[in-house]
Formats: C-alpha cells, structure tokens, sequence
C-alpha cells in the first residue's frame, strides 16, 4: 500500500539503511522537461533543512533509472532512487525486544512479525521521504503555475524557533512544529466530492510522513468557535476572490481558486538524549533507556519541503483526474 | 471517485432531492448477520442528532437492495438506499447565479460545468452521508470487538453546548464543534505504513464528509510545542499498553492496541439566517442573501455518529488488507 | 471486487431473485444527454437476444436512482436498477449439497462460506450483466464517434445458427457459440502498456460476463502459425490506415486506430434438460441431476450487447485515462 | 498504469536501453525466505528460453534496492532491478517516421506525443517482462503449494518446434506460438466473481506481456461448438474433483480446487529480415523496410517463464484479497 494516487501514482520504497531509497512514478505525463539537477534544490531543502543550501555531502544525489530521454519525460514510469551510504550501522537488534518510546519499533514488529528491517527504522525511517520529495519535483512541474510555499511557523511552542531549538538541544531533548503551507494559484475545481475531496488527497498524502500528527485548513479548528456569519468567505468578484479564506480555498471538497492553505502539526523527534523509562518486553521489567548519537532536536525543521511535496503529489493526481474526466484544460 | 477503501470499499450515491441516496459495499466478509433493522440506531442518531431517539419520520427508514439472504451478508455487495420524500423543492436555480458564500455552489458548477443537481446542494449535501452511516453500521460489525464512541465537545467554543445553539439560534446565526472519537480495543497492527497510514485512511475518510476542516491525532496540534521526552508514550507492560496516549493510539501509521483517539473540526452550517453580502455573476455586483427556512443551527450535533461511521470504514479496510497480507486474524 | 474502472468506475449489485440488480457509474463525465428511454434499445437486445424488438415484460425497464438531473449527467454517480419481478422462486437448496455440474454452485459456496444466494444462482447469475448493459449505454456515449457492433458468429460450430438452436432444443441440450466485436473508429492511443492495455482492460471486462471462456484479438489464436512477414499489419497511409488488420487495432497495448477486433468463446448454458451424474456432497454418492424448466438453449444469442457493453465501458475507461494524462482531446 | 493487483502490487519499470529495467512489488508478505539467487532459474529459462540452463552473462542479474533483510522479506516494498549494458544502441531515429509494421512505433509515439524513448522499442520492450518473471518468483513462494508449469505446445503451426524455428530462421522470417499453462493445485476459492474474476485476473496480467495475442480457460474456443451435457465437468468425489476439466479448474470467475489449465497464442516476433513494404511519415511515401542484426526467430520460446510469472502474479493478488475478506486461509 506504499502507493499514492489513481492517475499520477507515487510508489516509495527502500530502508534508511538498505541499498537506496527511491520512488516510482507512474502516470506521469510525457513532456515534461526533468533532469537530475532539477531534484538538488528541494533535496538540499530537505537534508539541510534549509532553502537554497546545496548538499553537505552527495548522499542524496538522485540516480534516475527510467523514464527519461533526451532531457524530458517520455510517459513510462519515472524512477529515482538515491543510495544510501552507511548501510551497516550500530546494533538495533535491541529494540525488538526493548522498543523506543514514540517509535515504531513495536509496531513495526507485530505488523511485520518479527521481519522488519530494524536498522535506523528500516521503511519507517524520515528517509523515506527522499522519494516523495523527488515525486513532489515532478508534481511541481505538473502543476504549472501553481506556487506552493509551505514555511515553519513555531516550533516548541513558539515563532522564536532558532532559540526554541538552541534550548531543546542544550536539554538533550527534542521540540515539534507547525508547518504552514499556502498555494497560490491551485488547480481550480481540483477534488472529488466523497473520499477523495481536496482535504482527503492532501491529508493522505500528508499523514503517510512520519512525525505529523495533525492537519488543518483554512480556519481549521478555529472554525469551530466560529459563526457561521462570519466564517463564511463572500465573494468579491466573478472570478470567485473571496474576502476571507476560511476556507482554505476549499469548498464541497473542491478548490475554488483561492490559495489553499494548511498547516501542520509535527511532533517532537522520539530520539532523545534524555533518559527515559520503558519495557523490556523479554523480562517485562522497567528499563531506562537513552537515545545515543546525534539526533535532530527538531525535525519539524526539515519538514517544509516535504509538505509541499505531499501536496504538491496530491493536487497533481487531483488535476489529472479532473482533466481526464471533464475533457477540461482549466487555467 | 466517490468510494472509499481497497478491500471493504464503500461508495456513496445519490442527491438530496432526487430519488434516492444510498451505498453499495463491496468487499463485504460474508456470513455477517445484518437486518434492515440494525441501521437504524445509528441512522437515528444522524437524523436527531441524538443517541437513541428515534426517528421522528421515516425518511430515513433504509432499503436493503442487495447482498444479504437469510438474515446475512452474502458475500457479494450489499447496496442500500433511502427514497427522498421531498424531491420537488423550491427554486434553487438563482444560486447558480448568486453562489452562497461557504456552499460548494461555486465549485460544483464549475467542476460539472453547470450540470450538477442544484437542489439542496444536491451530491454535496450533507444528506448523502447517510450512506456512509450505514456503511459503517456494518464496518463497526466487521470490527468485532471495537468500541467506537464519538461525542461532540464542544460548539461554538464552549462545553455549555445547549446554550450555545439556543444563543446561535436567537441570533438567526451558525455554530461549528469540536468531536472527539475514541476507538477502544481497535484492531492491532492496523495501516500501512506509506499513504495508508492508520492516519491516512481515517483522515480520508473523515475529509469527505462536508463540513469538516481540521483533524488531529492523540496530542495532535499540542504535539507541536511539546518536547519529546514529554511527548513519547513509554511503555507500561508487554501488552504494549502506554502510560499516556499522546501518539493517539498510532505509531509509524500502525495501530498500537491503545485507544485511537483523534478531533474533528466542524465549521459551522453555511446556511445563517443573517444576512449576508455576495457577488451576483451575472452582473458582477454586489447583493445581499439571506437563507429562508428552517436550517440546522449546529450541523455538528449530528456529526459523532458520521465520524464514528468514517473511522469505522477506514478501520475495517485496514483490518482486511492487513489479515490478508499477513494471513493473521489478530486479536 | 464488483468494480471495474479506474476512472470511468462501474459497480455492479444485486442477486437474480433479491430486490434488485443495478449499477452505479462512478467518474461519469457531466454533460452527457441521458433518459431512462436511452437504456431501452441495449436492454432488449439483452433480453430477446434479438436486435431492435422491444422488451417483452416490465421486468427490465431501468429506473435511474441518481446522477441525472434535468436530462443530463451531473457529473455524480449515476445509478440504475431493476426491481426483479420473481423473487421467491422454487427451491434451491438442494443445490447446497449437489451442486450442478458448469454451475458456480459449488465454488460460491465454498467461496462465501456457506452464506451464498443460491436462489436462480444469486449474483452469479447472468441477470448480473443487466448492470453492465446498462453501464455499456453510458460508456458508447462517451466515446462518441466510436462505433460498436458485436454479432454472433457461429453457434453449436456452424454459421446456421438458428438450425443448431433449434436441434439443441429439439435435444433438451445447450450449444455455446462464437461471438465477434468490431470497434469501428476507436479512442486513438487508448491503452496503457503495462498492466492495463488495450488487451488487458477489455479482456477484464469480458471475462467478468458469466460463460465467456475465451478471447483472442485480431489474427487471434491463428497468429500462432503465422510467419512474422505474414502478420505484421503494413501502413498504407500516413493516417495509420493498415492493409490488414492482424493485430485487432492494437499494437503494443495500444489502440492505432483502426478497427478494434476481437473474437470470444461462449459456453454452453450449464443448465440442461439431459440428465447427468454428479456427486451428493453430503452422502458421497453419486446422483442423477436434471434441469427442470424452461432454460436458454444458447446464451450466446444474448451476448453481443453484453459484449459490447464490457468493450465499451473499458474503452471509456482508457479514454478517460488518457486524456488526464495526456491532457489531449484526441480526435 | 504500469501496475498489477489490489494488494500484491507489482509495478514495472525501464526502458530497454535505459539505465535498468526493474519491478517494486509492494503488499509483499513479511517472512518469505528470498535472497538474489532465488531469481536465477526464472531468469535464466527467460533469456535463454530453455529450461534450467544458466545465463549466458551477467545482463541479468538481479540487484535487490529494498525489501530484503536477513533474507526474508521484511513486508516492506521489495525492488529488484538489472542494469542494462546496451545503453547506446543504432540509430532508432529513423523508426519515428517510418514505423515499423507490427512494432508500437506508431502507437508509442501518438501516445507519448514524441516523447517516447524510441531505443529497442523502450518501454514497449519484451526487455520490461525481466521484472515480471522476478515478481512471479515472489508470487510463486507466496502460492506455497501450487506447482505453475507453462511450456510450448506449437509453433509456426506444429508440434515439431525445433524444425519450424529452423526454417523461419533460414528464411529470416519469424513465428508465433502457443503455450499452455497448467496450475496444479490452485489456491481454492480464488477469484471475485465480477471484474476480478480467476480469468479476469489472469487475462490482465497475461496481456500485458507484448506479443501475446489470445488466450482460452480449459476448453476455450472449443467449448463454443460443444453441447452443455458434453461441457459440464461432472464432480467425482466431495472434494469436488472433475472427470473432465472443460471449466479449465474454474466456475463462477472461482477457482474450483481442479488445475488451472489456460493457453495462450504468442503472434510471431515483429521484426523480420523479410523485405516490407510501409510507408514514410515525413513524405507519405511506400517505402521498404528490412530488419537488421539479430532478432529472435520465435519469441515464443522465451515466453513460457513469462506467462507462469503473469498468472503466479494474479493469483497471488486473488489469494491474498480473498484471505483478507474471508480471514480464512485456505489449504
């Protein structure tokens, strides 16, 4: 099921420390000019958490293996896999019988019985989300003019995030997030009424990357202490600008031109230097237990570009479905 | 695009003044004991807005048209439809002219191209979640042992919920609320990991009922300024269980035998009897509105027993792909 | 599993002597001309077997439950069913424990654990394909200019088909028959290479229609014993126009735009008044079996229109496809 | 579109002269024993066409990217891929405006509107079934018990295969064939009755492999001139084997426990060093055309292997969705 879309359709695979990470895509209209350098900039957003930085080291470099020629896409499926370079890391055989707090550790092991690559959180590990990123490049280009920008508003409860960072390290501990993304200029009448409304592609897209635990548009749960009165959006012209955006550039599940907006919650990073009390689960005795190595105080930092991907992903889906069953090239 | 779900797969029909709203549930186990009988608690509840009432007419009374013999599911799809009573309602064409602010009028002329059924927002009236209800009837039937409990708790920013309708309802205005869905002894090892995620599957199907705007898992926008140490759930005994659910139940998107636990944002009923300034299209000036009629002042009161209904369905379709891949009926 | 489609999304419902068969078509693009009248022509060649004669009872007339409003597809699910007249037919209980041989009785019975409709074959019956007659009317709308025309060829293994009916009657016994589709002006480009070609779409499709046991596109089974110098279809003009058509219209999975052609092999009816030994499963011995009632000599006369109907809705499905993908109106 | 299945999902990949060809299967079980070597028999009857003998080279080598660990299956996505060595081939230019008659130049290039890599027909290569025989290797260790045979029964007409070959190949020309699969010991009950039946589902995957161009269940086209009496399988014994095997082991689109018996025909190789008359696109001109270099006098040869691979694939998927709506695991 690691698989998103009906149309253009994003398949992730790989373990943090198997052979490479990569995605599929499938779907993807032919015609599309694509290289590998058009993956660096939102990769490098991703690994350094930080917009226009280059990559520290070459680790993420992209390795397109189809689905390519002579510069542009050719319509068969494009795959690019990154490989990963530590792939015999440190013991993690513990946390099968002792798993971390916050992990999917014991999850992964009932789910999988027993199976799952264990090493840095195998399939589950943040660096899965190389590939979505990659797919996002792709759904950008689909999606034209469309301008999606998705920033880190507060972290660790506050807008002052250097300093809410700085602190969370000195405790050896980790913060959250929330990430708020706005897209200018969206598909129109992009979302199909049931199941697969535009809040229903983008929220799937976006609960399948690991920390994010919440997801509003619009007013989101403002809304709900709001009055109808005043939540509703009025129309200020023909071309259906809306006053306000409570909304979110949604309505019935369909975008209604106005930038779509939506933020996200992300959790505090589960690896901590702080001590913590578990369960062995081979004696059933309480353990402590301390994350070693570094670990970001803050992933809520990288996550900014990896939302845009997860939406960027689901409005490319929505607008080739659209397209497909309207007949329609809607500008 | 209007079904939800890759094995037990529900898809919604109908209009809210046609002839008839419905579903067909396909992927349905066999050998479920079901009567016409056993929608209606739960059906009762999305009418009244109350549990355990009943239905005050018998609009809502439901017709089973297929997949059930002998008091069971057959195995092959069950479809069930309710007639609409009042299929011939008062003018709804100038809305298609002068869009409601906060209705899908708007979108889904533009999306069907002026074709879409008009009266009582037609597909995108709140009326066709009553197919979603009785799909869920029969998934919290495939759960078993699950108990689903969703309660509204609060509307328009308070706990005094009473209150806040009539003060709304004096006011000629709209409220939205606060629902929260508590999922005990949910199935183990349920959503995969990558766009099928426990929270993916519950979010999608949660985002198309209209009216809902933000969700959020355990902690959920809490998580964002909490620190890891305090946000990790740590383990209490080998049965998994945690000593605080802030993860909501749910780790690397797989059910972890806790409680699922997750808020909904409604927004408040676009419908107000103030009144209300919006853009005629015909003439790009500026008119007032003004909704006639009986509206509900506080659509969410209906709302826990649709919310219930979504995370049901979401949950029986990860429980399916999951004992199919794994081949285990876990307990 | 009812459903076929990715786009253009067909689910049929219902059991032979249930309440009723149906269908609902989902991803029905908005706009189309649509009246219960439309269904008439299909569904009595469905049901005489004959072209252009009228239904002989009311048994099949279609009444349309959603998706059509003032003439015109919305742009909704589309739903149509048929009340079935005879729900409370002769016992069939007996088929529990003898199952007929040809019959699904047995593997439905396993596969359903028991909990099977097995009234007049429940929703194994031929009356199943009612549904997607109906489906194949919306779908030869959608494609438009395409023209489908499917006609039996031979019956009993010789083109005299009334005469080889006739014998078979004559010997209480059933012949099957030979049943050819010729799609004049296709969708151009229709058909994904991998997975969903032309071939595979249509063929799913067919294979769905209870006794079809074989297909084969253009040369067919004889392109085996062809030489490739032989086989090959050459152009003969710059449109693509081919001097023979040996690949049925379809190179590499794709439409080329001339005639789609394809053959199918029906089977005999399984029901037939010649008495045949099968086993009693209850008792291990073997038993004489005997149809009893009026029964179909030959199905086959029936299947063109059904056969149509399973091309149509696969081809519109493509269609669908590719112009999201594509984003082009191909004429 | 380029994948297969519900839930055993098999997504192909690459271009015959790209940088690889590959195959993501996702919904793979967790736990089955599986390392590179496993691939080598089914690869190696594919190139070789021949049973049992070794590659020639290391072309095909299987490279596992994820999935793995430990040597089982970790439930994850599992990747395999082969580097291509070829990946600067002739002058394929020409093909864009001289088509070549038999091969998907034309089609390709409508589809993908130019774009398609044109190097060894690209993705419309027999090089992309490298990734469904190494899924069918999956699939088949998932099948457990069932013992997949597919061998050549004819080609160019006659059971002599050795001499046809020779003498197409003597005549630079090419030739078709049949193969019949035979599946000995079926998972029972496989098959969802309309639109993913046994034949369904079989059908889809096997048509997907190019140059395949029919294909008929147990009698097949036979079954069309026989009689009813003569088609029925009567049952022998309870566990409900057949005297005959007409049904080809499948009744009601439901596999029946009996082998699973199908043929397909394999048209001849498309490219022949036969002088052919077609036409020149850029001037409307008849032109001829002549193939050089190597070419495979009967594809068919090779398909054996492939053919197991798309029907394994199809079962697999049909055993694990009825194991999941069941729950029951069936022996």
């Amino acid at each position: 099921m690691n698989t998103f879309g009906k149309i253009f359709r994003v398949s992730l695979f790989g373990e943090s420390h198997g052979e490479a990470v990569g995605v599929v895509i499938d779907g993807c209209p032919p015609g599309i000019q694509l290289s590998a350098d058009d993956f660096l900039n939102d990769l490098s957003r991703r690994k350094s958490g930080r917009k226009g930085t280059t990559p520290r080291s070459e680790d993420d470099l992209p390795e397109i293996l189809s689905g390519i020629y002579n510069g542009y896409t050719t319509g068969s499926p494009v795959t690019v896999i990154s490989r990963n370079r530590n792939t015999n890391p440190s013991d993690y055989d513990k946390f099968s019988t002792v798993p971390r707090p916050g992990h999917a550790d014991l999850t992964s092991r009932l789910k999988f019985m027993g199976y799952s690559d264990p090493r840095g959180s195998g399939h589950f590990s943040g660096r899965i989300t190389w590939g979505l990123v990659a797919a996002g490049v792709i759904a950008k280009k689909i999606l034209g003019g469309t301008v999606i920008n998705a920033s880190l508003k507060e972290a660790g409860g506050t807008a002052d995030i250097e300093k809410a960072v700085e602190e969370a390290m000195k405790a050896g501990d980790s913060i959250g997030g929330i990430v708020e993304c706005i897209i200018e200029n969206p598909p129109l009448a992009a979302g199909e009424p049931f199941f697969y409304s535009a809040e229903s592609a983008i929220s799937q897209a976006v609960f399948s990357i690991p920390a994010i635990k919440a997801i509003e548009f619009g007013a989101g749960f403002r809304a709900a202490s709001m009055r109808g009165s005043e939540h509703n959006d009025p129309f200020t012209d023909t071309k259906g600008t809306t006053l306000t955006n409570n909304a979110g550039g949604i309505n019935g599940g369909i975008t209604n031109g106005n930038p779509v907006v939506f933020r996200v919650a992300v959790k505090p990073t589960s690896s901590v230097g702080v001590e913590q009390t578990t369960i062995d689960f081979s004696t059933g005795k309480a353990v402590k237990l301390k994350a070693e190595g570094r670990h970001d105080a803050c992933i809520a930092l990288r996550m900014p570009v990896i939302v845009e991907a997860a939406a960027a992903v689901a409005l490319a889906d929505l607008l080739l479905i659209d397209r497909g069953i309207s007949g329609k090239q809607r500008s």
